[in-house]
């Protein structure tokens, strides 16, 4: 059998067994391995994978999460593939790899060694999908974008403007052509997990997403056997690679008609149960107004579709999870209102989300003549928003260290209207449409030597401001002279320009 | 006595009586009068006016509601007050007078004798209270802005930029200068009154706020007598003024620490009781949790404080009223959020609410060496917004029949991220943030000769455009290849810029 040798730290450790020639090796074999250091014991679900060589094939994959010796030892009812023992030395972590990402401070992620992640993620839902040439653009153009992550389904997707066939059928086909749901087509799969390997290399994150509504080859009409089935196989094939999250449905409620709430648990726990890494799990609504319920216990992180982003540190306190809008409309022109907001309203939607202590997600439809549009089928940017989001981006990763905290949190009224958070002692206003001349809501409550910047978020520019005396009649007194208690209750105030979309980070120096 | 020979549809025939010197003239005297024609009678209330010339002098206003002679009597237990007889004449109704306002149509106003009025109103709180030459400029600022209402306090206002004195003060000073607040103080209604009628030649509605928290003079600490007492003195002298709506408060809720709910029930009573005309009668709220249940019966429509213009055809529905939202920020720089939205936002929430099927406020906060603030003193506008807002009044009141409902309402779920509306067959569509290239859904689903025209809602102006093909994939097959139905059954599409802010009007030729 093959064996990996060495592995780094989180990198994936593969090992391949060959069996016998069995009717429906897919169904008809249960496979796992258990790795070893001392007593501790983290057991993997294994996979056919196909004959290519006329040799069946079974494959199991592992992350190591320490390094140093682990022995593993198989368990299958086939005798060729039951108590096959190994050992394989995990070393550092390759450059730039630092572990799978889990949630950190209620509210916030970092990576397994602790380096904070702030996700900045884009959409292409169907981009394994489409010409590998296609495929090597899209990847570039993610390698020199600012995004972290990206939404991507594991089925092909049947919309306007996605109406080519995919690369690959998803299960094998049946000589009539149809597929056969209970045969996962293994070149379908070694493709996506390649390409989820290279969002690895580049430091990306994979928001794999499970199901989807968007469909013309039936993979809606599943059995739930079946569906199961095929979120085993996935877990088991994918589960070793670090930077997985799980997306259990793009838009579920418009699937709830054949997979209903019970449905879903199940397909979390079938997760659960062949992923020992336990990857971030979520699910994605289509109308506002439908929310999974994100308290269950398996789901990690809010993932919520709604442009009422100013609302986000609300849904935060809602759920006491994470929260990544992923769908806050897109940039674009297509006749669609999802796709077709200005550059300028979608990098004022971002702030606004981050700012309120959530994370946002974006997405490009222009219409193009050979319908290329970013949000389904990769390729390349042409909008405005994206080096915007890069910049904030960059804002929030050079003073993060808890993550961000919304003002409003702390009862000022003011922040509903407006945008501000804390991390740490460093705070960031965003004002969005508001375009005040002074300000000192937020502002310290003690003085001190601060750092304060202007920063235009549009121009993405970073202007050394001065402090400047409080705003007039902090005091409003009313009700017969009785003094509210509306008072800035800052330390000093600051001069603005007056225009709209500006922000403003003070922290000391 | 004195008496009107004849008078003008809609306006106002005031009538005097001189009685008796009294201890408390206004407490103590009961006087009313009741006009007839034929069987018909409407009872007025009458005011005690002071003793200017040593002469107590009583007083009552009736707003003739259809002309021809009128008889009255008078009825009151003091000798000289009662029993007086008279008659007048009214005649046709002055140029551009149209008789108060009421609700058409549900959601809409039109004024008595039908035609439409679309408020369009601005915000001037303490206009009244601010130096006569000043008070003179804002009369010119409306008389030339596109604004046909006018939100305005009874009662002068304390806040930030509004610490001057008042020019009058509201009831009777003490000799140790406190005020008795139950003797109103003549000088102070006389000017108020007349400031009304100004409005009244400008064809201006005047929105009389009866309460609110901003207060230095404790008129927030009179009793729930003297409230009551102080709104009916009001509604005598204000109610024959055809113009005038009531606004019981401004922010309501900021006062409900003194006066609860069903003092605020009883206010709207004892209007009702004196004032014959039914002006219209709403409330604002300060918190946009906060509402007043605005489906009680004396509540002729719903005046809201929300930013969240998007929801409008939502609140109309809850509601069954006209919906104004008066208070969705203010074009400004101040350092309040209410405050210091940019010309551009304001302009784009106010298509938003009208095309919503409401109506909107506007207000002005420029910071002023001399803190003359449009939204509480009046003078000039220094703003963007008002000339744009002049223009879509002009758009709505070009093609008005029955006012705008909003296409949400027909179930498209498009509506609820971009704003259309249709009034008979007019039809308006609003993208606002959105800027697709090509769009259908919302258009006529007839073809037929339309004229279409793209507004440019900043630009303010109006480009007529050709009908195009309908956006492509209409029809959206997905689900195994089930029809959603999602087309936009719409006969032709249109081309749009592909820029933000741009409205469509189409209408047959």
């Amino acid at each position: 059998m093959t064996q990996a040798k060495t592995v780094a730290l989180w990198d994936v450790a593969e090992f391949a067994l060959t069996g016998p020639v069995l009717n429906h090796p897919f169904a008809d074999v249960d496979l796992t391995a258990t790795f070893a250091q001392g007593n501790r014991k983290i057991q993997v679900t294994g996979f056919y994978d196909g004959d290519d060589a006329g040799q069946p094939t079974w494959r199991f994959r592992f992350m190591p999460d320490r390094q140093g010796e682990w022995l593993y030892r198989t368990a299958s009812a086939v005798a060729e593939l039951d108590a096959r023992e190994g050992a394989f030395t995990c070393g550092p972590p390759s450059p730039g790899a630092h572990g799978p990402v889990r949630v950190r401070n209620t509210f916030h992620f970092a990576h397994a060694d602790g380096t904070p992640y702030y996700p900045f993620g884009t959409t292409c839902y169907a981009w394994t999908h489409q010409p590998e040439a296609m495929q090597e653009e899209t990847l570039a153009t993610l390698g020199a974008s600012g995004f972290n992550k990206v939404r991507m389904g594991v089925f092909p997707k049947h919309y306007i403007y996605n109406e080519n066939e995919p690369l690959h059928p998803i299960f094998e086909r049946r000589p009539d052509g149809s597929e056969d749901f209970t045969r996962p087509n293994v070149v379908a799969f070694r493709h996506f997990e390649r390409q989820v390997e290279k969002l690895m290399r580049l430091g990306i994150e994979a928001d794999v997403i499970v199901f989807h509504p968007y469909d013309r080859w039936h993979y809606c009409d599943m059995s739930f056997e079946q569906d199961c089935a095929y979120v085993k196989y996935l877990t088991a094939r994918l589960s070793a690679y670090r930077n997985v999250w799980w997306s259990l449905a793009n838009e579920f409620d418009f699937l709830l008609d054949v997979k209903p709430i019970p449905q879903w648990d199940r397909y979390f726990h079938v997760i659960e149960e062949h992923d020992p890494n336990r990857h971030l799990a979520s699910i994605h609504n289509g109308e506002p107004e439908v929310m999974f319920d994100h308290r269950k216990p398996w789901v990690s992180h809010v993932c919520v579709q709604n442009t009422e982003v100013k609302k986000t540190p609300e849904w935060r306190r809602q759920w006491g999870k994470p929260l990544v809008n992923d769908e806050l409309e897109y940039e674009g022109d297509i006749p669609r209102p999802w796709g077709n907001i200005s550059a300028r309203e979608l990098v004022h939607r971002f702030w606004i989300t981050v700012l309120g202590g959530g994370y946002a997600g974006h997405g490009e439809t222009f219409l193009h003549p050979d319908d290329l549009l970013w949000w389904a089928k990769g390729g390349s940017l042409r909008g405005e928003s994206a080096p915007r989001i890069k910049f904030l981006r960059k804002l929030i990763e050079d003073d993060g260290r808890h993550g961000l905290t919304p003002l409003v949190d702390d009862g000022r009224w003011e922040f509903r209207r407006v945008s501000g958070a804390r991390d740490g002692d460093v705070t960031f206003l965003y004002f969005g449409e508001h375009q005040p001349r002074e300000w000192a809501v937020g502002l310290p409550k003690r003085d001190g030597d601060y750092a304060i910047d202007l920063i235009d978020t549009w121009d993405m520019s970073v202007t050394p401001i001065e402090k400047a005396p409080l705003p007039v009649s902090p005091a409003l007194r009313q009700r017969g002279g009785a003094i509210t208690g509306d008072r800035p209750e800052a330390a000093f105030g600051i001069r603005l320009p007056g225009r709209p979309h500006m922000a403003v980070r003070v922290k000391p120096r």
